[in-house]
């Protein structure tokens, strides 16, 4: 197979090419580097099979010419759309981000396979669509839809526009939503967050909100896994599946402890007031994975072991191990 | 009150506007004049209480000069979005027109809301967000969102980026769900479709897909109505209601005998084939009206009794009566 992925320098695409190519796919990887870097490439652009193109996906012209390029050297068979502005604070602050990065390159991605004719689509949603619905568990299809940040409104209207090409010229559409992703290359989150405060002010960690906030996490090689497994066995033409740990997820405020006995043990943990870490944060949330493990799928690590994983690695990462 | 409509010179942004300067408010109106025309405001351009700009509402340069020359002059209380493309086959063929007129419309309302502190949106969406559910019945709640048209797409982006806005900035959001709306000034649909049809062929009626087609209709005094009735009574931070007939609705087959019973009597009807109209249509849905109810409102038309009132008004319209 030959396979696009925007996005591909970010934390998840450069995992996914990893796995592509490790099972003998083609990879054509786009992405502008502006959350993404080259580094996260590097154990990938010696191999024979993987192209890079640097473009900004929300410019229809420049990417339109880039996957023409690649589609006229040997056909793209689908598209895995993993681009998106993942700054969720930012977004808020600023509306355009998520307008240009999160709902443009979608729309733009769309515009060139219908151009091409690639009829697969395999895109990565998020938990985020579903806004803050308290205590209630969060199945595939649960309404109403009204997300509390810009990135949850314009991943939601990322999912409508391939339901509607999946109307007209869309052959088959994979939507994966995301929970909280960790693991490495780590670009952002909130383990990274908090090794780097510990270790730019030892002694103290500063963490936003009161540290209720208990969310689920899924270790990206589990996420990567989870994807091929829908990919290879879901059946449908559009094919919709919350991926996660079906667990009670971990406190913010016990990620804190763990980062502290990690890197700066006898550090004490300041907490700030409120159960959201900041607007746009849903607080808690019940993922509802039962459909995924319906088709066969459950994670190998929960999230607690998740944690526990993601933070030895970006512990190692950060010492530039 | 002081209040802006965008759309304001189209088919339901007019009848919004007469009620509301009927009541007594200001009105301040923007329009492109694409779909809207100005023949539409003859009568309200003579009250000295109507404003109307003509602007591109997706042009955020133009629209943000325009309606902070109107707050200047007296603050603008709140603002009702109807703009949008209302011709979804077009929005079909060419994704860009509903990103243009229904989506950035709204980006560009909540934009320039946030701006001049304008905290109170009236928004226009549609139960194309639904997407096709087949014979279950539609309530506010309900999930997944999977449009099968751009314009429900961007229905939808609207009304998450109505909910994100909610999170930050925006103070009170009421959306309003329309289904078939039908009446005068009629500038597209199905009963404008065929008179004119009929009017050009008086022998024959060619109708698209089987005439199976079943959908609620409501008049648009009904639907002025409920809104008006919605922003006085519902006491919601967001409030989302479905507006509609609680009936079974009429067939298009029912709607095409009325019309030639009005305009040609004795023509031949000639169906097409399959149950939609057009990529995007959806054949058949059952909108849930409880929520409405429970608020305390019901039309005082029947789906089959709108379409009377708006076959009578239509031909009268069409004579140039």
């Amino acid at each position: 197979m030959r396979v696009s992925i925007t996005g591909v320098a970010g934390f998840i695409g450069c995992n996914l090419a990893a796995a592509l190519l490790a099972r003998g796919d083609e990879v054509v990887g786009f992405d502008n580097l502006s959350l993404g870097s080259k580094s996260n490439l590097r154990a990938l652009v010696g191999n024979a099979r993987f192209q890079f193109e640097q473009v900004h996906l929300h410019d229809l012209d420049a990417y339109g010419d880039a996957l023409r390029r690649a589609h006229a050297k040997r056909p793209v068979d689908e598209i895995w759309h993993l681009a998106a502005s993942s700054d969720i604070p930012a977004g808020i602050a600023d509306p355009g981000i998520d307008l240009r990065d999160t709902y443009m390159t979608t729309f733009n991605t769309l515009a060139v396979m219908k151009e091409l004719g690639i009829g697969t689509l395999a895109f990565a949603s998020s938990s985020a669509i579903y806004g803050d619905h308290g205590e209630r568990s969060l199945s595939e299809d649960t309404g109403p839809l009204f997300p509390i940040s810009n990135y949850g409104a314009m991943k939601l209207a990322s999912e409508a526009a391939i339901s509607a090409a999946l109307e007209s010229y869309l052959k088959r559409a994979f939507i994966f939503r995301f929970p909280n992703v960790i693991g490495v290359p780590a670009t952002h989150g909130v383990v990274l967050d908090f090794v780097r405060k510990l270790k730019a002010t030892p002694g103290r960690l500063q963490v936003l909100g009161d540290g209720t906030q208990q969310k689920s996490y899924l270790h990206v090689e589990d996420l990567v896994n989870a994807m091929l497994f829908i990919r290879a066995r879901a059946g449908e033409r559009l094919n919709y599946y919350n991926i996660g740990p079906g667990d009670d997820g971990v406190s913010v405020r016990d990620i804190a402890q763990a980062v502290v006995r990690a890197v700066a043990p006898g550090a004490s943990i300041a907490f700030g007031v409120g159960n959201r870490g900041w607007v746009g944060d849903v607080p808690r949330f019940a993922y509802a994975t039962e459909k995924l493990a319906r088709l066969g799928w459950t994670p190998s690590l929960s999230s607690a072991q998740a944690i526990q994983k993601a933070l030895a690695q970006i512990v190692a990462q950060e010492s530039g191990k």
